[in-house]
């Protein structure tokens, strides 16, 4: 053994910084404070729910799981230190606690979970804190107890005969669970669903074949049938033209087939993982999972390279509420509203994505971890998938052809990082990306596939419909009904900083006065248009219709200004999908789904206000929601606000959305606007030169007019 | 030599087959009747209107020289036979002619040549008519004027003498060319434009600093500076930081760098070109080029897989007009209300495209040829290109969770086809995309990128804005100008036949009546929507604001229904951009492009109703235009009918948007609505297995609830 060189104390600072350094690296492998739940850490939260004396009733069922985020100040003190993103040299691990939401006794639990701090002692978890909802509303269904719901009816004799008349075979029968929704019942709710069945056989698309006319109650804390209808027999629409799947769908492979393509990135992928924490280009940020919202992205910072400092756009954002209502007023149809995150989850109704089809070859995958109803871990696997983008877009360019000598292009090509989740809750299918730009931009899109939600009629021509049908005849026996859909993202902004505003920059049309002094000139221009800037005081101003004139909206920071004294901030542009409800303000989906007349609001940030449709969305009644809170009317301006925006779309279906729709669109963009000093991709590197070129290339003048090249 | 073993009566036939097949091959060199003038057509051209009595006068200019397209009915007949696509075996030639529109002697040519035939004698061809425009308007101006006017300045003394008080080099000084519009002026006018002049200096930007104050006015047909004014002098924008070529913006390269990356296409190119004609999947399309609208799109079908058919689309697209009002009534300002199509040619203005940069390296280039002033043939390479875009994005999926045994997903990978053109007019860049998709969808994509348009301004702080700037201050002593965009496609659908009819699927509100007659139902629903149908009788009906209310917006073929009874259509589908003019009605630029109220527009086929702001658009007055021609409000029911759909944006600019724009964008999308009997991608190929998964699985069922994967 080497002697020491130096005397003990000469030693220390080197010891010192040698445990500094364990630290450090110990504090990588720890999770980030918003991290989801670990596999062990939701085993732990189980077992502490269960040696809980606050819940003794059983069966016990976990509705949700996850993570119950720290306050924002400490998460904020974690990421960016002293306010300044990038020093966390000193960051202190935050407690880890859960949020659980379990039914027992016939009541919804919410408990509060600390979660042993070094995730070493798994069952040293405790829970903190119990209450029980005493509000309208019920948790999330899990996948369990809907499967436990459809096994009902095959045995349920009522449908069993309803089954047999309609000469269908049970065993080609499937069933699944709606949401009953609220109408305007007083009393006490029971925690029922309706039961809807179809037909599979010779299918893969059951959803299909309905068997029309046929409805079930299932009381779900008691697990059986409490209510049955056959109303009305119209014929199961035939099997035939109905699979999707490849090889059934046939004639084989009749369609178009455009060549393969494939990425290759010859230096390799752009981005880096780091736990939940992806850099790329410009951007980091934190890839979370929720059963209940699905991809979470938190602490979104761009790198400014003109400051040298990186800088705070979003401190979190994920959907909150989908709102799917459909427009025939019928029994089996009227209750059909469904508020997919709140009812469904958009989590839990994440499937594995498809490498190679839902996502290209050059992708990176999150597993999405989850409790079952029993509170058991599924570690759910490739449930969100991030990928470089190179779409042939362009990221700016320009061709000067203003000097008589040359001729200049320039052309940055455009790369951007997108962050995917697929959701599939039931028939209809959302794509949900996340698109950051080295511009600073971040685009949402949403895409809309997946399986229509038909009924069955005995209509096998549209000349034969007389009386509205709330829905388009996509095949024979098969009307595919009107509905909306609504995805609302909460979206909490916190540009440059943590208090903003909401300012409308309203585009108003002038008289041209030729008066200096307002704006005019002595010329013969007689109108112009000038920006009228609004900042919302409250949430009433808050509220827009982006479609009701023209605006730039922006959400800026009043504390800060660029070096020519513009205020720093971010704009919302929409990109299609502005639908908003034309429900009555008085009817029941309505009333709980309120926020959907606008597409924007802003609220202070508020930690409970996270589901548009409230906590307990399932049998709702709005009196917990977005709406709600916002109708408090307070304060947004120079305050931590939070935009929430809901994309829509009215769909009237046609029949190439049967038997699975080609993917429909709609987004929008939160773009820095007077954020950076100036174009923050300016310095970007031009394309290497392909095919003898340079790709960015100096002409000599006489390819265009002037001296032009004569043939 | 061998013997005939035939007598020759008997080989008739095979003789016959052998004269048919060379007569197939030579018709698919001889040009198709919508390709653009070739260079020798262009020559023999020049050659006729230069022989040509009808127009003595010298010195003679060609400001337009174009395919003049034979009559629709012909066209259809050459390219679908007997009514049907794909019967094209005995096509006949059409004749060639060319429209010509020249200067001579103070006035506007208009020139109809008979291009020869077969296209050997190049110098057979003669002029068929002649007028001369007595209208309000010039043509488009050349290039070739563009340039001799900018070199004037340095020798007007006036202007030498503003510029040395400025203390800036004239070695320096760069010009450019203004329309000066059209503002009430009931004299007859002559052919002139505003010069407006910048300090290029050490930047390639010059756009950024203007000599503002300036401006001289220059006859185009003298060519000759016939006004001047220095109004006022304001300090020159510094060069510092406008530049945006690689390695002078400074410092080098610090943005955010992504990795690179190249689409790779194991089995080739899926599309295949022959002559202008581009086919690729079910899309069969020409594409032309000419030197006013840039890109024209023609006889677009589709194959419909199940029918076995090609079916109509579009008969002709292409943008018609593109206007672009600044607003600062201001002397120097007032008339910048561009008509980038009718003044300055988005063909002209469409320069090299850069192969790895402007499009990925699967492209393929058409050229664009057009005529000099001095009506001679210019080549212009690369001026369109055509690749496949694999974006990462999905045509159709479904995830179906609702089997108790099994997880199925399948997933069709989105390929599309991108047709491009960048359009250059000035500091703006505009790329322009049609992209063809194989679920019979087109979109139409705008991306604004380059240069602002900016004024020079005493202010460096926005602190010292008092009055109505006009503008944002994006640099010190530099305002960037409030303007707008608004590009206006002709789009002569001609929706799986000649006659089409638009409707309005306008989404109402209806109250739950409870009575089944009228589409209600006893339950406790109060409302939903359905489908108002409004079938456009006349012009007047075919003006739309896409953001007045809900409604989905179709190109209907009346006389032909789906197997189901539906009306086979298209739908145009906004994706954001969809700003109307603010402008007062009474005022001269909004009179000139008053079409721009309103989004959508449809008209009644005629042939000479191309050009949205009038054939000559410079100096228009407004009376032959868009707005005036569907003023007349002709019936457009059951018509061969002409959507025009104008996408706009107003732009307040940001300090991003300096010294170059990254890219904004817009569109839209016209996607078959019950065209097709089913999806017609139902069949597309499943992708190859990746990563030793098959890309569509179907998985066991306890990878999710039910039978949940415990860990």
């Amino acid at each position: 053994m080497a002697r020491l060189p130096l005397p003990l104390p000469a030693m220390l600072p080197l010891l010192l910084l040698a445990v500094l350094s364990v630290t450090a690296a110990a504090a990588s492998s720890r999770p980030h404070p918003l991290d989801p739940l670990t596999l062990a850490e939701i085993t732990a939260v189980r077992a502490a729910v269960l040696a809980s004396p606050l819940v003794p009733a059983r069966p016990l069922t976990f509705h949700y799981v996850g993570l119950d985020e720290p306050d924002k100040p400490d998460v904020l003190a974690y990421a960016y230190g002293g306010g300044t993103p990038g020093r966390r040299a000193r960051r202190q691990p935050l407690q880890r606690r859960a949020l659980v939401i379990a039914r027992a006794g016939g009541q919804s639990h919410e408990l509060r979970v600390d979660v042993a701090q070094n995730g070493s002692a798994a069952d040293a978890a405790t829970v903190l804190s119990h209450a029980i909802h005493r509000g309208a509303g019920f948790p999330t269904l899990t996948l369990e107890e809907q499967f436990a719901a459809v096994a009902l009816p095959p045995a349920y004799p009522p449908f069993v005969e309803s089954v047999r008349r309609r000469g269908v075979d049970m065993a080609d029968v499937l069933c699944a669970v709606f949401p009953v929704g609220w109408f305007g019942d007083a009393g006490a709710p029971r925690r029922v669903a309706k039961m809807l069945c179809f037909v599979a056989g010779a299918t893969a698309n059951f959803y299909a074949r309905p068997i029309e006319g046929v409805a079930m109650v299932v009381d779900l804390d008691r697990m059986a049938i409490v209510g049955y209808r056959d109303r009305v027999a119209y014929p199961v629409p035939k099997a035939e033209g109905t699979d999707y799947r490849a090889g059934k769908a046939g004639p084989p492979l009749a369609g178009p087939q455009p060549a393969p393509g494939l990425v290759v990135q010859p230096e390799g992928r752009g981005f880096h993982i780091d736990g939940n924490i992806v850099r790329w280009a410009n951007w980091e940020f934190h890839v979370g999972f929720d059963m209940r919202a699905g991809t979470v992205i938190s602490l979104a910072s761009v790198h400014d390279a003109d400051a040298g400092t990186r800088r705070r756009v979003l401190y979190r954002g994920f959907v909150s509420e989908v709102f799917v209502p459909y427009m025939d007023p019928v029994e089996e149809w009227y209750y059909r509203t469904f508020l997919d995150t709140g009812e469904y989850g958009l989590g839990l109704w994440a499937f594995p994505l498809q490498p190679g089809a839902d996502c290209p070859a050059n992708t990176a995958y999150f597993d999405g971890s989850y409790a079952g109803q029993d509170g058991k871990p599924v570690g759910g696997e490739n449930r969100i998938c991030v990928f470089e983008r190179y779409a042939g877009d362009v990221a700016w360019r320009h061709t000067e052809a203003g000097f008589p000598d040359r001729l200049i292009t320039e052309v940055r090509p455009d790369v951007t990082l997108v962050v995917r989740m697929v959701v599939s809750p039931g028939n209809n299918d959302y794509i949900l990306d996340w698109e950051f730009k080295t511009s600073g931009s971040i685009k949402f899109v949403v895409s809309l596939t997946g399986l229509l939600e038909v009924k069955g009629t005995p209509y096998t021509h549209a000349d034969e419909i007389t009386a509205d049908a709330h829905g388009t005849l996509v095949s024979e026996n098969t009307l595919a009904i009107y509905h909306d859909h609504y995805v609302t993202y909460h979206l909490d902004l916190d540009v440059d900083g943590t208090n903003n505003s909401f300012v409308k920059n309203v585009i108003t049309t002038k008289r041209n006065t030729g008066d200096p002094a307002t704006g005019g000139a002595d010329t013969p221009r007689r109108s112009y248009w000038t920006v009228r800037r609004e900042v919302a005081q409250t949430e009433a101003d808050g509220e827009v219709d982006v479609d009701a004139g023209p605006a730039d909206l922006l959400f800026v920071n009043p504390g800060k200004k660029t070096r020519l004294g513009n205020e720093i901030g971010y704009r919302l542009i929409t990109s299609g999908a502005t639908a908003a409800s034309v429900l009555a303000d008085d009817d029941f989906p309505q009333r709980r789904a309120s926020y959907t007349k606008k597409q924007v609001r802003v609220t202070p940030y508020s930690k409970s206000e996270k589901w548009a449709a409230g906590l307990y969305a399932d049998q709702s009644t709005g009196d917990d929601g977005l709406a709600a809170w916002s109708g408090r009317n307070r304060g947004i301006m120079d305050k931590d606000i939070v935009p929430w925006y809901t994309l829509g779309l009215h769909h009237i279906p046609y029949q190439e959305d049967f038997p699975v729709m080609p993917t429909l669109s709609g987004g929008f963009e939160l773009r820095p606007s007077n954020f950076f000093e100036r174009n923050p991709i300016l310095g970007a590197r031009p394309p290497a030169s392909t095919h003898g070129h340079s790709a960015n290339r100096v002409m000599p003048g006489d390819v265009f007019a002037g001296k032009t090249q004569v043939i």
